[in-house]
């Protein structure tokens, strides 16, 4: 890859060096789905099973594992604006997700009326979905259509959110188009009408500032293996509110979050505190090795790994508007920086193909989502300025040369 | 260590130096807590950190790991006694046990009883609880008392199970006493009148041989880092019989369990078959090294597991008899080795500073439970002869020199 003037500039450049970059000529622009590999993790893999496994044995439960989902926790506090007390890692983003839904509706009698959009995860609309239907019959899941597919306008969302809505639960940056919400005024709309605000922060968190405190978000749920790195599935993290912890009581009671869980009680007393909210014992290994892609974030800074975020994205919509949109791509991002995330969706007919050709014969890895949308990671983190034109001009070389015709346009695995 | 005729006879002898014996010295008795670390596991652990999410990034997903929920869940089949379309592995105990039993009550119109017993794993009871809670008033969990805290008469239990009654759910074995039901029988018992029945398999999977679909199990959970060895907070098992497949609904829908999750429609509908019960994405690092375990348990045979388990347990006791018994301990297993697990607990006033001692002066670790017990598994596929003897020797050590006096009595951490 040609060097860029950018790259040389780039004060986060040396950052690249603690992950593990095996083939440098393979250009992975999918951090947003799974990140890096933090060449301290596989350190740390090592001592795990190892030494603390292998070695350590029951023993290390005492010496280190105990307290790992708030001490991963306390670090991704301070990634996304909140107290070391109010985040703890445990289960996946569907099950904490599901765990505060139903928490929350509970804490609001009367308010049967949980709002969120057609951006968000669909994964997420299928835990609001479970969530209200074990709640009676008497519930309803208003879902804010985006009248573009790319962005809702807060005054749609401000319309159906009314005296009835218990919960307003959304994306803070949107999967596909990586729309990305004002996350103080939703909070303050759902605050006006006194329903409470949730927050999926799985495509913003490490990737830009957020500040949960300071805008005085209820709860949050969020996945820690893209821009946080955290290995492919590690467990998720939640937030709830301090004020709120004692308020809100964890659906799914395990001995995790008992108050005193060696003392084998037979009745549920859940834990104070964040704690409260984990159920069963999380697993060790994939939640210990969250920790060294947070540390890099928090080492980076989030100021400056969000305005590198946004160089790289507007360079690629620049590159979008000089070279792929004549080429028949369309833009599927929205083109404002301060409501966008850290990918950029392009849309191309041959999307899918041309995903394929981008992999298979560019060695380009960008991910697909369906109908035509080519997604664009960007993790300030490790990626270049060379990777970014590098990833235009294989997207430009297969569709003037058509080398996406060999390619089948079938759905199969991951797209 | 003294070598001992039994384990120079003893035909799975070989079986132990297929896992990390680091430290020689040191007499693992808690691989019913912390199953020890296979030694294909480091090397999968490696294999997986830095080639697969490393190098291999994103693409890991379609090479690999899509199916490993599926995979995993199909060599654990073959320990319990089910088909491999019957079992998956994902999320912990705990929330497999949530989502399970809130799908059985509501798949049981009218029937509101559920039947426990109280030397159920107290998480168990938790879930219990906070599943019947999310019904709404009228469900009643009822409690069978165990008469001796040791065992639980099935004429007592007969007695709870009545026409109301929508599920059974026990442990098989059981945390502290490891007494163990007949699974054929208290199966048969609850199908009687007309109730479901659930096991948790966590304290015997591995351990003896089960057999789920001959019993006709409806449904089970159960951990995977005890006897199976998958390392700490491996996720968990998760049984449903291929016939209810299609009856019982996951309450927690999410896109692993969708039936075509890429292509992100807005409505859950579930996977046909056992891969409807996912949820969220599994931590992959922790559920793959759950395979080589579960490898070791099946190439050992589980019958063969069993007995050398039982001559171990017998051989636990006899010394209990002969030399512990006089010195103030108390039997706290059942003695028919066909109604006992693979530990053995041992009552004393001193439980937990004998522990303590044991594990500090001389480095013998079992583990202790409230209120006295001092529990002392074997694992057959690692545990020798010689480290039985050694226990016992220091457990008579430890009391006739009262090296515990010197610990304290005070609860902290695991214990």
């Amino acid at each position: 890859m040609v060097e860029h003037k950018e790259d040389e500039e780039d004060e986060l450049a040396p950052f690249r060096g603690r992950f593990l970059i095996a083939d440098p000529g393979l250009v992975y622009m999918d951090g947003n789905s799974l990140g890096r590999l933090p060449r301290e993790s596989a350190v740390r893999a090592r001592e795990l099973v190892e030494r603390k496994w292998g070695e350590g044995l029951i023993g290390s439960w005492n010496a280190d594992w105990l307290d790992l989902p708030q001490r991963v926790g306390g670090k991704i506090a301070r990634v996304i604006g909140a107290g070391a007390d109010e985040v703890i890692v445990a289960d996946s983003t569907s099950v904490n997700l599901f765990k505060l839904v139903v928490a929350a509706l509970r804490s609001q009698p009367g308010r049967t009326r949980v709002v969120t959009d057609d951006l968000n995860f669909p994964s997420d609309l299928y835990v609001l979905q479970s969530a209200l239907e074990g709640m009676g019959g008497s519930y309803h899941l208003e879902v804010v259509h985006s009248p573009d597919g790319l962005t809702v306008p807060l005054d749609l969302l401000e319309r159906a959110v009314d005296d009835h809505t218990a919960l307003v639960a959304l994306s803070h940056t949107t999967f596909k188009s990586a729309y990305t919400y004002d996350l103080d005024r939703v909070t303050e709309l759902a605050h006006r009408r006194g329903a409470l605000m949730l927050w999926d922060l799985s495509h913003s968190a490490g990737a830009m500032p957020i500040s949960l405190g300071a805008a005085g978000v209820d709860l949050a749920v969020g996945c820690t293996y893209k821009y946080l790195s955290g290995g492919p599935g590690a467990p998720a993290f939640l937030y709830v509110r301090r004020d709120l912890q004692k308020k809100l009581r964890n659906p799914i009671g395990g001995w995790f979050g008992q108050a005193d869980p060696f003392a084998f009680d037979l009745e549920y007393r859940p834990a104070a505190g964040i704690q409260g909210f984990v159920t069963g014992t999380p697993p060790i290994l994939s939640l210990a090795l969250i920790e060294p892609g947070v540390e890099l974030v928090v080492e980076a800074g989030l100021d400056r790994i969000r305005a590198k975020s946004v160089r790289q994205t507007e360079t690629l919509i620049a590159l979008y508007d000089s070279v792929l949109g004549p080429l028949g791509f369309g833009l599927r991002s929205p083109r404002d920086p301060s409501r966008r995330g850290s990918h950029v969706s392009l849309g191309h007919p041959e999307g899918l193909r041309i995903t394929r050709a981008l992999i298979d014969h560019r060695r380009v890895v960008p991910d697909f989502r369906l109908p035509e949308n080519i997604r664009l990671g960007v993790c300030p983190l490790y990626t270049t300025f060379a990777e970014i034109r590098a990833a235009v001009d294989a997207l430009r070389t297969v569709v003037t040369q058509r080398l996406f015709e060999e390619y089948p346009s079938e759905r199969s695995g991951v797209t």
